[in-house]
């Protein structure tokens, strides 16, 4: 393979045929950020070869060295590697194990085969029913004779009982994976300690076809053979991502017995390769909300082939198994006080809960938040201005990349301190409108915020809320009555909280009441891996999700919250006392 | 591919590369015998290109023409296709079906997922838990709206439930398989109405490694990767029959979900790639006497992948799922009276059935009866004696191939015959002696039985009684109890009833307590495919197997029985009366 020069870094890649420049970046960490979803068509992901511009996403990497200028970068933060919320301590069972067992020496007075002792003896330790995969029967007698009938096999615990899968020595891994719309998280796990050894991120190559999931069904829909495209872009991802985790940890990913995935709906939908039609037509109903356990040879997966791949299961066709994940990872089922689990992207997904139930909705946000459909919006890349405040009546800015990284862009977290800041500086009035002679605000050259820009994002902090706020409404309580608001997310751990409430997104609880808990999915996919007492199925079963297109409540509640902050809230005494 | 003349037939055939003239004739129905296991080295399976011979088993089958000549074919009924035993009237309830049923269609009030609606409705209607398989997920949202929620899918009836397999339309056909040692029948079914279509025979392409199991087994253990090569031997052989039966249907292999293997011990354990060694070393332990229900995917069979393949349980390393099968054919557990299954090929299994019993062992017969280590023996080839009698002191002979074809060597069945028409003659003693100056007998030029010749297949004959005798001895029965003796095999299919009791191969019976009962090991995986009444794991499960190296019992029957026709007949008055 030619081998690449990454710069200014000086890191060498391999460039392996056919792959692009982006591809060849992300082997060493560097994640290009594709406002056109890798179309090739907006020219804002180049980098340069010989001085020259290419889009990154389209241009195939031949050797030499490539030039990735700072404007390009996705910043590592927004990159969904933190699993905080992951803990190894709370594993309580193990799901995969390897397990010592003695077996009496056959006689010609007992006729059992080998497979039959050896699942009577694990029988017999565990209470419960034991099997073994066909795949592992040939090394079997060797196994059971090379130390006198002790034997270690390669257990999984599964709904019916624990099933052999393998009879292989040393350490065993297992990975996790977060399938986001955006970005494709994989992790190593040692299964032995619960430790993850190593995680590795990926932009999604779906995107390609589609930055959001509605315009990727459409997508499915109406192309040939569409759906296998999608299936198949995001089994190379995943099993790149396995290759790659397993290379650097110098195992073979072939001896890996066990992996879950954690993604929305339709993400895991299109994993295997089913349509998501309905789910985007009323009612909303996805082909499955459990996913069968299935075999990674029955996706192609470069793992053991007859190990086991789950994917976690959705609560609804817009609640998927990440939000399950999230559930899990939280502990939420069994947390005290109420609670409520907020995740946004282009849809926010939150989950209440308090004691005895946990009811979930999802409620289109919209790419805003995302830097989409903002005259300056972007993605977290360097160079984008990430934080703004107002001091003494002037505007501060804080760009990623520190203070020599030139400001080309607003990310996310950006737009919402933004907006605060304008909104405290007078700016903006309550109803979000210029109250300047200009009817925009200039942060740089290029660098603006137009009133429909404004308006977008009023639009989209009100969706967050609204369904908070149904959420709440739905068991007779208010957003005052929640002890502890978790945030999800990439884009929810760039944001400062306080500004977030000045402009109505979350309500208006102390600080210490928020927790960022990053990336849930991919924790919640951890602890299914390693804790079978970590039950997604039931998890899912236990969250009853509202639709928020039934009814009217939603409209009226987005209705309200289409103002800065809120229009009920001075009712509370709140802002009054808070804006400058 | 180049084609391929049969003479004299003049029958084409395309010959794939890298195949043999005897895998080139084979597909045109014509099978060769390969006395040597098709290693190329005793010259009996020659054809004729161009005037000059060349060994069928190993010459690549060019395009041009080949002359067959009679001697190296094996006789129609040498190929067990015989599934006389197989009644499609007796299937009670089928394995996998098609079945409608209407969903209500799917209401905002109602978030149930497709999958979830379509499982409720299965469940309802059989009273178990309904799954589907993942590969089939992708066509199920379609599939239930074409026609207004009503789907019809294809089901397989499991141990712990019922499973969607597929949506496809069209009727339904499933494969079974004999994996014998030398032969492999495929057979193709109507799953619907039970009805077999076509059945394909094919020579076991694992006996040039071996033409007998204990070989085999040797060649696994001393050979790198021996079990590879067997494993995948005999699942290309599978793989052809598949292949071959549906496009002689005219249908796709993929769209058949389900499978049926039967084998003994030793094929099962190779189909799977599991070495055999200690099945052949004291205490004989399999590895496994039940095999997981797989699918065909994990063996890269060329059927619907993740539909289903069953291999029928074992009950002892020597007494294998065809045997299973031959019980499940016969319906031996649910017969009044006293009953024996006998088979009859290298090794002699047999199953003895009573009110609330089933006792089985398994004896060394040796391959006398399929011509090889005597003299003259060949297999059912054109041209073999495969009858003799003595009327008025002359012999007689009857040849396969009709009075037309020269006598060229004498088969299993002929051997039998030889056998009782020399004792009834006086030319040889009860202790197979020949009485005649010359210690030999010439049948025809160069056809010639030897004192050694019988003293083999006394030892042969021996076995199969001593191993009966044993069976009923166990039950404190004596073989006149014996109601019904089921012959099944090739070789019990050819031969004499009378003339086997007259050597004391079997019982002094009377010839109407005998029934042959040709392939049963194809007919019970037939019923295992077609009626889940017909319950394997259950059948082995009631069988107890005698393992006649424990103890003093069967050699003392052995010897007694190397006689002709047995030591201890007279007292019965039993022959003095018959011989001439």
């Amino acid at each position: 393979m030619p081998e690449l020069r990454l710069l200014p870094e000086d890191i060498c890649v391999d460039a392996a045929e056919g792959s692009t420049f982006s591809e060849a970046a992300a082997k060493a960490g560097i994640h290009l950020a594709h406002p056109c979803g890798g179309r090739g068509v907006c020219g804002r992901c180049s980098v340069f070869v010989n001085g020259r511009p290419v889009p990154a996403c389209k241009t195939p990497a031949s050797g030499g060295s490539v030039y990735i200028p700072d404007a390009v970068r996705l910043a590592s933060k927004a990159i969904l590697t933190d699993i905080k919320t992951y803990d190894p301590e709370r594993n309580r069972q193990p799901r995969v194990e390897r397990v010592t067992v003695t077996l009496n020496p056959p006689a010609l007075s007992d006729p059992a085969s080998d497979a039959e002792c050896l699942c009577a003896a694990l029988s017999e330790r565990y209470g419960v029913k034991a099997r073994i995969e066909a795949s592992c029967l040939p090394d079997l007698p060797g196994s059971l004779r090379e130390d006198n009938f002790r034997i270690s096999p390669v257990i999984i615990h599964e709904d019916d009982g624990v099933t052999v899968l393998s009879f292989a020595r040393g350490p065993l891994y297992g990975v996790a994976a977060d399938v986001g719309t955006t970005t494709v998280v994989t992790a190593l796990c040692d299964l032995g300690t619960g430790h993850v050894l190593d995680t590795f991120a990926q932009p999604n190559p779906q995107a390609e076809f589609g930055t959001d999931i509605i315009s990727r069904i459409v997508y499915a829909e109406e192309t040939p053979s569409g759906i296998k495209t999608l299936k198949e872009a995001i089994l190379n991802t995943l099993s790149d991502g396995i290759r790659i985790l397993s290379e650097r940890a110098g195992i073979k990913p072939e001896s890996i017995p066990v992996m879950t995935v954690a993604g929305n709906t339709v993400m895991s939908h299109f994993l295997l390769g089913i349509p998501a039609d309905y789910l985007r037509r009323e009612p909303y109903v996805p082909a499955a909300r459990k996913y069968p356990e299935m075999r990674p040879a029955e996706l192609g997966l470069p793992l053991m082939p007859w190990g086991r791949l789950k994917i976690l299961p959705s609560v609804a066709s817009y609640v998927g198994g990440d939000i399950a994940a999230g559930v899990i990872a939280l502990d939420l089922a069994d947390k005290d006080g109420v609670n409520i689990f907020v995740d946004v992207g282009t849809n926010g997904e939150m989950v209440l809960s308090g004691p005895g139930f946990m009811v979930a909705c999802s409620c289109s946000v919209g790419p805003a938040f995302e830097g989409s459909g903002i005259s300056c919006g972007s993605r977290a890349v360097r160079g984008a201005v990430d934080n703004v405040y107002c001091r003494d009546g002037r505007l501060f800015y804080g760009t990623i990349g520190g203070p020599e990284a030139k400001p080309g862009s607003v990310c996310g977290s950006g737009l919402v301190s933004l907006l605060s800041a304008l909104l405290r500086k007078g700016v903006i009035d309550r109803s979000g409108r210029f109250t300047t002679p200009e009817d925009y605000f200039t942060i740089a050259p290029r660098v603006t915020l137009a009133q429909t820009d404004v308006a977008n994002l009023i639009r989209a902090k009100a969706a967050i809320y609204a369904g908070m706020s149904v959420l709440v409404k739905q068991l007779d309580m208010t957003p005052f009555d929640i002890d502890r608001v978790y945030v999800a997310g990439s884009f929810g751990s760039g944001i400062d909280v306080g500004q977030a409430i000045d402009i109505g997104m979350f309500p208006p609880l102390p600080n210490d009441k928020f927790r960022y808990a990053g990336n849930t999915s991919l924790a919640g996919a951890l602890r299914v891996l390693c804790d079978r007492a970590a039950n997604a199925e039931e998890a899912a079963a236990s969250i009853t999700n509202i639709e928020l297109s039934v009814g009217n409540e939603f409209m009226e509640e987005f209705t309200k919250a289409c103002f800065l902050p809120h229009t009920e809230w001075n009712s509370f005494g709140f802002l009054a006392s808070k804006a400058s």
